[in-house]
């Protein structure tokens, strides 16, 4: 029989969040390629007797290159199987899906591409902070905390004057770099940002502060996993922060 | 006993999409409050002794005011009930979501906020294209096409610094505005840009062309349903588009 390769978005991580789709879609599938970003209970709605096959991929250690993963999804597939490729959030924000998509439709692989909630979405109701508010983000921008080669080259003045919220993803290892960056394209000091470590899993850490602070706060509590950064006044709103962070945090258009 | 709210994202429309906790809230709630986004076979897995709220909200005819609409949902928690309050989307995406919570708060009402699948997520899926691409966009910028008094004041010229893939939700009565502010924002006349009318739903319909054309393909082909328009070099590579459409819409820094 003729084999296929579906990409689904797992989701921020909670086995909650996955959609009907992407259930089922790892119910049917005889193999499941997936990555380190996939939470271990999402793959327990796999079928028992399917075959795993760990691709890795963290930001330190490519256990296989892009090239290795679209080969194996590839064979796969040629061997008639129906193949799951699993990947954390949305296959088509920052997952190289379209990558692997063109691969495989370049290979004439038969393809579909299951949507999942990205880990903005996740992290912002799991942290109670709003992406969009009439009064105080107009829009939300989602970027890439790392480069191909470290630091992120980007537009920091664009980005600071966007009055959105700025969720960015990957971004830990360079807060500081970032902080600064956004600092300099004319975000305030005062503008009040978050990290969503472990978002929606039960070891979710939030550690919220200014911009200009928020560095120092995530090296004094130790912050290193899968984090996001939450960037923009609307942070001021989250449920999940303690009183007094929040009044710390009053968005700078209600202060006097 | 206690009452309380569970604002629910339903996702892009197709059923499908939602999440299982949303479903699993759909199904505890006693009251289920929804608005016209809401996708009809998202609310079928509603109990069947649940009471319906409609409080309308097309973007035209405002069946209840916001302020109606929190009064409703603490009325309905205050006597008792499980309330579900069901948004197309995600709540906290341009779903005014926050301001219901800040009401369901200040009155003392317990809350949750289940996430959904954005449109964004839903449409770039079902259209095939993806949000950021390595070499095309390197990140995704959502924003409402429509602002408090009918055109909205954006930083175009921001926005079209970015290199995002543009993602605007309610913007299709603009859309001669919009491509033209960005267009003299800086973005080039031939962006691949793409309509996506009732996306992710059986009536979907996928109109592209480039920047400066859709406005008048719109018209052409009479889009009137909630749509979505992205703008990017994404868009060019869309599968469910025609061969031709493609190649005439083919990325920018591809061609010679």
């Amino acid at each position: 029989s003729e084999g296929s390769v579906v990409l689904i978005g797992a989701g921020p991580g909670d086995p909650d969040l996955l959609t009907l789709r992407a259930v089922r879609a790892l119910q049917e599938a005889e193999v499941i390629v997936h990555d380190k970003l996939v939470d271990p209970r999402v793959l327990d709605y796999a079928r028992r007797d399917a075959r795993r096959v760990y691709v890795g991929k963290s930001r330190a250690s490519h256990t296989c290159s892009q090239a290795q993963i679209n080969e194996i999804l590839i064979a796969e597939a040629r061997a008639g199987h129906r193949v799951a490729r699993v990947k954390g959030g949305d296959p088509y924000v920052f997952g190289r899906g379209a990558e692997e998509i063109a691969a495989l439709r370049d290979a004439g692989i038969r393809t579909e591409v299951v949507p999942g909630l990205t880990a903005a979405l996740g992290c912002g109701a799991a942290a109670g902070i709003p992406l969009t508010h009439r009064d105080l983000a107009s829009g939300v921008t989602i970027l890439s905390g790392h480069g191909l080669k470290g630091e992120p080259a980007l537009d920091w003045s664009a980005l600071a004057r966007l009055n959105h919220t700025l969720v960015i993803y990957m971004g830990l290892a360079n807060l500081a770099f970032l902080s600064a960056r956004l600092i300099e394209g004319g975000l305030s000091r005062a503008t009040p940002a978050a990290i969503i470590e472990n978002g929606t899993r039960p070891d979710q850490r939030i550690v919220a502060g200014t911009l200009s602070d928020l560095p120092a706060l995530a090296t004094a509590r130790g912050l290193t996993g899968p984090a996001l950064i939450m960037v923009g006044d609307v942070v001021a709103l989250s449920d999940a922060l303690p009183e007094a962070a929040r009044k710390r945090l009053v968005p700078l258009r209600f202060a006097s």
